[in-house]
């Protein structure tokens, strides 16, 4: 297995001006082929501190990344750089400075002193072509460490990493030792659920990693085995005890995938619709369910309801109830949601209302009280929930929760 | 002046899991005080690794951040690796425990064994009060060096940066010579915006960045100058001249302020209510404007119409319209502000139909095309838009396109 690092370089990163988002690419296109970073470092525009950064990931990996500091400007000093650390001079590479040229003759812009210095490469590496933009990206050897350098910009790497990355570690890497599967839950803390998944074996081949992506944790295993039919058969055998022990929080095993997509995909599978009566979600979940193509499928039409004049007129919630109860009831959820089951014809006819805060609140309903109702022909459920978080966490989980009812409806 | 720098640390970061923002949200925080870190390293979740990257650190600077392995979990190692390289053991701090017990308490949750892990700092370290989170933050100070450890959690992060960073700074750091101020923009391209700018004076003492947060450019003023007077005064005329130079493009220039905000702001400032209709957008449009406080005293109402029949039923978009024209044209966009105005009796009533995509395109009418409609008691207006973007994008850019459109209504 191939030790990995990336170096990012540039004081934007630093200085708050820019989140680097180039080690999170380059890792998710490491992973796929069973590698990952064994570390990064972050460096500023400064060709001593680049050059430190440089040996010191050299003497540790086999193969480091750099992104970062190939521009035309001044402070762009990645190749001197890494011709400092080489211990070699900068060469004027004649195919880059051709393509160069072409690309700003095929624009029209003219060409300035300073992007001549982009075909600047140290001796002895190779420039590798950059069909995104003008900077060449370049790959050096030293040592026995390969250096790979590209430009910081998200769809340069992309297009470099693409053309000349994959192609040297198809050469390089055997198929990975490596298998990963995960699970996204909704509904427990990470703590919950590491404790669900206290009965899996410890060992050696077995590592589990939680991540909260508020208010979802997903929790990943990780199987190490170099025998590929005995890694995948020990990755499904894991597998389905985590599905046992975790049982119906688990949304989705897909990659990328989203509640509101397992949502679509189950109505889809039981050919039914659905329809919502938003309060204190505010079409939240709405628009969590139209984000996934093909929500026209099984989405009716939504009702947004701030006022209780809307919840009337609308959904036909009675001004009576709403004098006995108010708005924020299990009563109105549960009128609001057979109201919006009627009005529209959908099967289902799902309802939040509640107190996302930071105003609103009393004694009596504190901020983060919600109600949550869904209608079917087999009757009407309610859901009460007291949530302690802020008026965006509160909104969230709540439309999570709508969402997430009519979910566990489908499957169950 | 203090030599800072920062530490993330997780497999995640690594792996391609996660893209860290710690780094730029902690580099702005230092940055408004005239710091910035001069290096950054990501480590794995490997107490060794952690201990050689504090180590480091610490051999370059006097402040050093370190984000992330705070969690209840066996991979959450941050503490163990401090306590490593401080040469001490770990203790159980009483306080944070008591915070931790309160906190499951007041929830009604039941705390695990593992959440008292997170109770457990160094010897001889401090723990420091999450309000936003379970695990305590840590500051510890070893050979002149201080370490601020914070859970990955961007919100506890914040927090904690905010209660116990920033006090701290302020009791070392003299003011800083620099100020800065953001102004937010809707409508044109980074390079668009720099070239509305390009009569700015270029001097040493101003710094323009620009940063693409999709859909908005942000363009921020730096003016350096120890003065403190002349600071501020040079900084008002710059901003001046970039309100002039910008024009109605600009939505905000508060910190954190969203174009949402700056509609319900201008809603409520003309004592005017808002009622939409939302078909491509999903309800997007409408759950931007309800996660702002006191939305609910400017909105009246929004029915997400996906089908025709919707449409028709509740908003009198008539059958021989949709017929003649379709759901997605100008006619059936004026329709439907029109009749979500007449339903709901608000003053505004805003329309947004089109094809987000990925499928529903045709040659007369191609993934992107959008219809935006406004209708107040001038009439309404109608714009049309052309968007080159996927569908999750295109949807952003409609909503925020048909929110602009009631901006600049209510200042015009």
């Amino acid at each position: 297995m191939i030790a990995a690092e990336i170096i990012t370089i540039g004081d934007e990163l630093l200085n708050g001006d820019l989140a680097d988002t180039n080690t999170a690419r380059l890792g998710a296109l490491l992973r796929a082929r069973g590698l990952g970073f064994g570390a990064g470092q972050t460096v500023r525009d400064d060709p001593a501190r680049i050059a430190a950064a440089l040996a010191l990931a050299a003497s540790r990996a086999a193969l480091v990344l750099v992104t970062g500091g190939l521009g035309p400007t001044e402070d762009d000093v990645t190749m001197q750089a890494a011709a400092a650390f080489a211990g070699v001079k900068l060469r004027e590479d004649e195919a880059s400075l051709a393509r160069i040229r072409e690309r700003f003759a095929s624009r029209g812009y003219p060409m300035t002193p300073n992007n001549r210095r982009q075909a600047l490469i140290p001796e002895g590496a190779s420039a590798l072509e950059n069909r995104a933009g003008t900077a060449p990206g370049v790959r050096m050897e030293v040592d026995g460490t390969t250096f790979f350098f590209f430009p910081g910009v998200p769809l340069e790497v992309d297009a470099l990493a693409a053309d000349h990355l994959l192609p040297w570690l198809s050469q390089r890497v055997p198929a990975g030792s490596r298998a990963s599967h995960t699970f996204k839950t909704f509904g427990k803390t990470e703590s919950q659920v590491a404790t669900l998944l206290e009965p899996l074996p410890r060992a050696p081949d077995l590592h589990v990693a939680y991540r909260a992506h508020f208010p979802t944790i997903q929790v990943t295993l990780h199987v190490d085995e170099p025998d590929a039919g005995v890694r995948s058969a020990r990755l499904e055998a894991l597998s389905t005890e985590v599905r046992r022990l975790l049982g119906p929080i688990v949304f989705s095993e897909a990659q990328g995938g989203s509640l509101a997509e397992a949502v679509v995909r189950a109505l889809a599978g039981a050919h039914a619709t659905l329809a919502l009566a938003e309060s204190c979600t505010g079409g939240l979940a709405t628009a969590m369910i139209t984000e996934v193509p093909g929500a026209s499928e099984v989405l009716v039409e939504t009702a947004v309801t701030y006022s209780n004049d809307a919840k009337t007129r609308r959904l036909g919630v009675s001004e009576a109830l709403l004098a006995e109860h108010g708005a924020v009831s299990e009563a109105c959820a549960r009128a609001m949601a057979e109201g919006i089951r009627a009005g529209s014809g959908a099967q289902l006819g799902v309802a939040i209302t509640g107190i996302a805060g930071p105003g609103g609140g009393s004694a009596d309903k504190p901020v983060g009280t919600v109600h949550i109702a869904l209608a079917s022909e087999d009757g009407t459920r309610h859901r009460a929930l007291r949530l302690p978080f802020d008026r965006a966490r509160n909104r969230v989980v709540s439309a999570f929760a709508a969402l997430d009812m009519v979910r566990l409806h489908l499957n169950a």
